[in-house]
């Protein structure tokens, strides 16, 4: 079995290229060290091959049943899960005054990478909880995280959240779900809610479902929704499970992938009451819930990483053993077959997934970075506002490039293996399955894109865009020490100042007021100045492995080899194609914003 | 329910494009008339509908079981099968005196579109048994066509074709099927097979495999493979079903989509003797199967483009329902939501689809006419010639170019619904399943590649590749007429100087014998190459819309205009995509063939 996530890599982005032992000498991260960093990965790793991907391929096979009012999944899950906890891998990146280990959220990205690569379904319920119990920590009253948070992050208790309805999707204004204040200060909610993962199961004492919901009379849109706390069962005056809420199942949704993972609808208040608790102001919910969105959608971006880095893995090992064909200019039929890894086409197939997956890697590396650097280096505000702006425009990037491009290198993963990759005798057919949801949950990536341009490009009169101009510009300077990188910083430059033309002339439309034409090709721009980031990642990757090459030992050096290449193949085969998205963006193309709808 | 494939497109292509009513003035196709073909495509849409399109979920949910040594189908298979057997479809193309319609190829490939879209599983056993059945009617003896071929066509029993080996599947010389002739002229083969569709079940009296095998002494390679017969059941003398032979299913492999289709490794010759005949001459086998592999892979195609139009036509249809949003300008929350058709980024990925899915089946529906052409216009001899170079070079980009692209259109589809495209309870997710099989069966696209450039281009030194710039080239020039076509016609011309010209430099390397590095990027050949077919395939159906929609009726100018955008996004939003593709192979960039293998 090929390592799912190489470490090698891992350490190389970590430590070589992020330098994240840095974080040491903050006093945020002060109790921490090389070692412990490694001893976080080394279990993750373990835990991650010994106790989630045994019962990947069956749970799969064996999606959640909802029999009697209960929801079942097979015990390897609970039995993955505890393991998880038990090795504090649910509250690592809270404070160690929560019981957290306090370890930078760059590292536990990186460890929770594993998790998902070995077993997507059954991670999702650790995320899950981790984050709702995030969102209480930042957002909740101290008797709330008492009362809620803190069963969560012991692993007791299970979170969720609830956000969409049947009719409201990536249109949150519209949600309908109403709360109704009562006597005692608490709500009754009453509604659907739609695409809820983790919604039920037996593997947790308790659920706590964080609720999006109207309270009666609040205004329309989004400036009228509040974050209710909901658990399945009340909680009794001394923090213990009380009787039954009125959140129950009303069907699960059978899904192509992610199967592991249950999801549902919810009806909130059906027969009997669904007692919630406000969190935050009222009417701020939607807030509350963004100020988490950061995160939860580099947690995206991670999780497709992670699959489509898996699939790369294994499509190697079976490249490397399965011997197929001669060499083309081979015309003797007896000799022997070679392993198909020695056929130019398939390391394509493999070099292309490789430039995804470790550029995408990076970018979700160096975002999660970003998330440490604001929680340490806080204390100057110039600088905390830069990382706050950079971390804004790169966010809709780090979920929708990833989950792109990790589906399609878990497309090739399949060709590689051919037939047999179609068939679920191997993993990589399920990658693909899990991969296809991230494109679509935590926003689209239509969504990230109206974002990206409509949001981020303008935010404090394009400040953020500037700034991750400028971080580009710098690691181009940088790359002049290196005559073999000639080549790429050269169309790095090139593309950044296509694209800072383009990002003007798309500014002017908005100035113009033409929202609609300004926005009508949003998802040609997110994937050309995606292609533009990941460049940008694999020029830093460059940077370092050129410095290390020369002087790296036989057994380094083919790993610096590959990363050079790699960045090769993204500045041949990928950067080029934001030529044409860069021309059809600057005029503006309107053929999508007015055809027709009766042409269709 | 939305129409699968629209009708009118059909008919706009068959009838108005191509013009295939000019094909009754052939002796061949004299007995037809376009009420007759209207009637032909009438009742494939009601048989497919009405028979195929019902069970296909249920189907896909309970795929095939292997109990007992019997491979069970859900019943609905047979019943749909029967219907589409009564309807006459399985023998349509074949002549009269065969007991077919002996319809025009075209047609009956527009025609069985309409099964695969509906249900691709059940779909397979008749094109399995079709392409078994045409095979021995052009290589297998007079005694052969009716004791096998016969009952084929009447539906009594179905075909395979035993191809693959579990080491053998692209490398086909590889093969290690024994066949060991005895006294009376018949053979006993011995080996495994794999991957064989259609390999066992109830649904027939009898299955004639059609096998690749080796008789003992022939040379090693392709030029050893000789091509059997080896039914299921021994046929006795009188053509009845005689006592089992020894072909028995070692295992069922279960997939990731086309569920419905039985796939399955298949023992020959152990325990019993599996007794076969030789079709066509010893150790000719692989051309014999070659010579139906045109039309086997343009039917991989068009497969592939059911599959995308029924998604285009599925996300199509909920776009127009789903209410989600509001226009980007619009800020009043209270405000009815809009259906997501008017969001320009639904509208991208309807236009998409569109432009991929009806470029798609033009381009198939263009090839099938070739085969039409063939048979109805062999008499003059350089006509036929230049044909079969047509059909030749265009094959590798039937098969590939649709399998490719209209799996991406199936990915849109699901993204257009969002979650709910995610889940069974849509058709999309299954039709995004069952498309990864096309890339990877009949040939998978890297050896497509391979064929097109290392065998097809070079034709008759290039007269191939020249009559294909000579066909588009006339396009281009009939393009003349119509000024608001200009923009096409002008960058239809530049793309193909620049494929010639990159064509060019291409085969020079490949005359100096630099064998790998001329198809080190062969994939990427075959991807522009084929977006500029597919762009000719825009202009071909732009200058027929364009000459139409001024006089158009109310009701089908809107269609005409259609067809002019989804022109105009083909040409603005793909075709430049080319230009870098181009410019990388121009320079042979030698990145994946010299990729260290310890780099990876």
């Amino acid at each position: 079995m090929p390592q799912l996530i190489e470490r090698r890599d891992l350490d190389f982005l970590l430590y070589e290229v992020l330098r994240i032992e840095a974080l040491t000498r903050t006093p945020r991260f002060a109790m921490h060290d090389r070692a412990s960093f490694d001893g976080v990965l080394d279990a993750a790793q373990r835990i991650a091959e010994t106790q989630f991907l045994p019962h990947a391929a069956r749970l799969d096979a064996n999606e959640p049943q909802f029999e009697n009012g209960r929801v079942q999944l097979i015990p390897e899950v609970k039995q993955a899960l505890t393991a998880l906890i038990d090795g504090g891998f649910l509250a690592a990146s809270f404070p160690e005054s929560d019981g957290g280990m306090q370890l930078p959220y760059t590292l536990t990205s990186a460890a929770m990478a594993w998790f998902t690569a070995a077993n997507a379904g059954t991670t999702g319920y650790a995320f899950l909880t981790a984050a709702a119990a995030n969102l209480l920590r930042v957002h909740g009253t101290p008797e709330q995280r008492i009362r809620y948070m803190q069963p969560m992050l012991e692993g007791r208790w299970f979170g969720t959240m609830c956000l969409s309805e049947p009719q409201a999707g990536s249109s949150l204004g519209d949600i309908r779900t109403r709360a109704i204040r009562q006597a005692d200060g608490r709500y009754h909610l009453i509604g659907n809610k739609m695409w809820i993962s983790g919604a039920d199961q037996e593997l947790s004492e308790n659920i706590v479902h964080l609720v999006l919901a109207r309270i009666d009379g609040a205004p329309a849109g989004t400036k009228g929704i509040s974050l209710f706390i909901v658990p399945k069962y009340r909680v009794t005056g001394s923090g213990g499970i009380g009787a039954r809420n009125g959140v129950h199942v009303a069907g699960l949704n059978h899904k192509m992938g992610y199967r592991g993972t249950v999801n549902a609808a919810l009806n909130f208040g059906e027969g009997e009451a669904a007692i919630g608790e406000l969190v935050g102001q009222a009417n701020h919910g939607l807030a509350c819930m963004f100020h988490m969105m950061n995160e939860a959608r580099i947690g995206v971006g991670m999780g497709a990483t992670a699959l489509g880095y898996a699939g790369y893995r294994y499509s190697l090992d079976y490249a490397r053993q399965r011997p197929q064909g001669r060499a083309l200019s081979n015309r003797d039929p007896a000799s022997r077959p070679v392993p198909i890894i020695e056929h130019a086409d398939v390391r394509r197939m493999l070099l292309q997934q490789k430039a995804y997956v470790e550029g995408a890697l990076a970018l979700c590396l160096y975002c999660a970075h970003l998330v440490d650097e604001l929680a340490t280096g806080g204390g100057e505000e110039a600088q905390a506002q830069a990382l706050q702006h950079l971390l804004e425009i790169l966010t809709p990037i780090a979920k929708a490039w990833p989950s792109d491009y990790c589906l399609e290198a878990n497309k090739l993963a399949i060709q590689v293996l051919g037939g047999y990759g179609y068939t679920r005798d191997y993993p990589v057919e399920r990658l693909y399955r899990d991969n296809r949801l991230n494109p679509i949950h935590e926003g689209t990536n239509g969504i990230q894109a109206l974002d990206l341009l409509g949001r981020k490009l303008l935010i404090a009169q394009g400040a953020a865009f500037r700034l991750l101009l400028q971080r580009i510009a710098a690691t181009i300077a940088e790359a002049d020490e290196h005559e073999s990188l000639r080549e790429f910083r050269d169309a790095l430059k090139a593309a950044l100042d296509v694209a800072a033309d383009v990002s003007m002339q798309l500014a002017a439309i908005a100035q113009r007021g033409e929202t609609e034409r300004f926005l009508a090709n949003a998802a040609v721009y997110l994937d050309m100045l995606g292609h533009i980031v990941i460049a940008w990642m694999w020029l830093r990757q460059a940077i370092v492995a050129q410095a290390a090459v020369a002087t790296a030992s036989e057994v380094d050096r083919p790993f610096y080899e590959g990363k050079l290449r790699a960045c090769r193949y993204f500045y041949r085969y990928e950067l080029p194609k934001t030529v044409a998205q860069a021309a059809l963006l600057k005029r503006a193309d309107d053929t999508c914003l007015t055809m027709p709808l009766d042409a269709f």
